[in-house]
């Protein structure tokens, strides 16, 4: 159930109960004005991805900056989504039943509403739900550009997209060429082949489509990891950039042509973490475990004191390794820069905003949990 | 926020919505009778740990069939099983802060509340929390017997122990003597050498505290994996297990002392998931990810199915790899065991329970998110 709010707007930080997720919101609003700006010079469309943040307000900062719209992963955040006041909403993932593709239909009654299609039964099935509720879905057929995950390989894109054209319920909208694993390549010398690799595999699906005399309008993908690669390529009208709101310790590891950390966007985001127990020394039991923090991406890193170390996290706890002629006390707070910010955001209720050591805004993590 | 029911009370079990987290219930049920038996056997009193199912409801199913109390790890939890009728909770933790002491001295006027020190100045700061709310709190001396995280080493056991015994809002009730990571240990062999140590050292805190003429009428320990171990060390008054109602991948990983996997208590929990992508042969992305499964003890297995190999999971997809001769077609669904069973429940709104492929009870995730 939704939990107690850990904090009220005017609070000092000291006093918000942990663990609590904190948005630093002049980081926040560099990191927003920072993209808009890249991406705008680009002359491409941003459509940022919400799976990041799963928050209908963020969402609307990002249109207010030029976002053209939004993606999302779930059917479920779309209707979250909608029910914040966002009205263009590609579901950048393959809706999959007839359960699910009624809710689709239905909620493409009232917005813009694209959805990604890789199976020819699946795009029928669609279509027909479509038909029923009297809507019309967009779709991007999508295609395999390197992740191995969903989608189909360039030269059956024209087969998929002439049957999206030719159904009635459906608009045929492009493609979607995402690389999601390309974001994490460490170098920029392996980011860039993956993303050229990339490029080439969406230029051949675009060819197969055009070949069918269709136009391929959108060609959609890029992301945090790729974004200074995924600009030089003039294939992506729109990129789908989410985690440079917040970034996290992973996106950390990644280098910059110099070989030095990709800093281009700041993190802002932070698990406010307390001493719980000192009775180790040289240790010091944080409140903030499993369940506080994502580890599929390593563990969190300590804002402001690489010298911190944090490991062996349990259900509800994790253990800080400190330098000896270091002190923590009871109650002492750490901001954990946590490994991976997705699932992470996945954890908790509420955002917690601070300027200059001060609550500002509180907002819900509305689409925490959206999972169907 | 809260999500939408997956199912209603009646569906069918392909008719529920996915992902969605599925609890066998007859298997719970033999989960939930067998722990009894064996600890009721025992002679020792049974508190299960609600942070594997952060539920009042199956707190409730358990001190029905003669569990004393229940134990969790956040006050925050506490609160909840409160509101869903539980009085007797031990908060199996130390809590830290002027603020949460507040909390938690004001709950403990309407119920039975017991909670963990490992530190003088937390237990005095306890006591006037207590003192001002006009409650007692029972505490527990936290030994380490093990675990290397929170609590204190025997010899310190009994001046904190005369420190809460002379507290006026303090009752002191025993020791609290678990050790986390002896439940996870594969052989027979390794835990029951664990829980030796873990004895030991629980039997020099008491006679620390025995000797300065305080009764130590608890102790408090013990879990699901090594309750066999358990059971056969009088120093134990009480047993903590909670995996047991539900199980998972990890505990699989135990061995008996045949050295055959452990199953005393049978899986009954899944996270039941859906095709969602066929476009490569040999594989099937299935709609459950990095938010729908905690990955900290692997990733899951599939029920019934041990040559269908989960791999690869990104936020929201996960790949399962096939036999040659085997067929997924989209929409087809599979059973997943979390490999660890607490951070995933921690995901979810709502337990689905079914028997006989149809949905009996569905109950909410209560104390899901209770991370403060």
């Amino acid at each position: 159930m939704v939990q107690q709010l850990p904090a009220r707007v005017g609070d000092e930080l000291s006093e918000v109960d942990t663990p609590a997720l904190i948005v630093d919101l002049d980081a926040y609003e560099r990191n927003l004005g920072l993209m808009a700006s890249i991406v705008g010079d680009s002359g491409k469309a941003l459509r940022p991805h919400a799976k990041t943040h799963k928050s209908p307000v963020i969402a609307l900062d990002q249109m207010a900056l030029g976002a053209v719209g939004i993606c999302c992963q779930k059917l479920s955040e779309a209707e979250i989504l909608w029910q914040g006041g966002v009205r263009d909403i590609l579901i950048a993932n393959e809706v999959v039943g007839k359960r699910k593709q009624r809710r689709l239909a239905k909620l493409a009654r009232s917005m813009r509403l694209t959805v990604c299609v890789d199976d020819i039964e699946n795009l029928r099935s669609l279509n027909q739900a479509a038909e029923e509720a009297d809507s019309i879905v967009s779709v991007l057929v999508e295609v395999d550009v390197g992740g191995g995950r969903c989608g189909v390989t360039p030269n059956l894109a024209g087969s998929l997209a002439a049957a999206a054209a030719d159904s009635p319920a459906l608009r045929f909208a492009g493609i979607q060429a995402y690389h999601g694993s390309a974001q994490h390549l460490r170098s920029v010398q392996e980011r860039q082949s993956a993303v050229a690799k990339a490029a080439n595999l969406a230029e051949a699906a675009k060819a197969d489509i055009e070949a069918r005399g269709l136009v391929c309008q959108t060609v959609t993908g890029g992301g945090t990891g790729t974004l200074l690669q995924d600009i030089e390529y003039p294939i992506w009208t729109e990129l789908q950039c989410g985690s440079y709101i917040f970034m996290d310790a992973d996106y950390g590891r990644n280098r910059d042509t110099r070989g030095t950390p990709y800093a281009l966007f700041e993190n802002s985001l932070f698990v406010l973490s307390s001493v719980m127990s000192v009775a180790h020394s040289g240790k010091a039991v944080l409140d903030a475990g499993l369940k506080a923090l994502a580890f599929d991406s390593g563990p969190p890193t300590v804002a402001d004191r690489s010298d911190f170390i944090y490991s062996g996290p349990s259900d509800e706890h994790g253990t800080l390794t400190i330098p000896a002629h270091e002190k923590l006390a009871l109650g002492d707070r750490v901001r954990l820069i946590p490994g991976h910010c997705d699932p992470t955001v996945n954890l908790y209720d509420w955002f917690v905003g601070v300027r200059n050591d001060r609550v500002e805004r509180i907002w819900p993590v509305s689409a925490r949990g959206a999972l169907s």
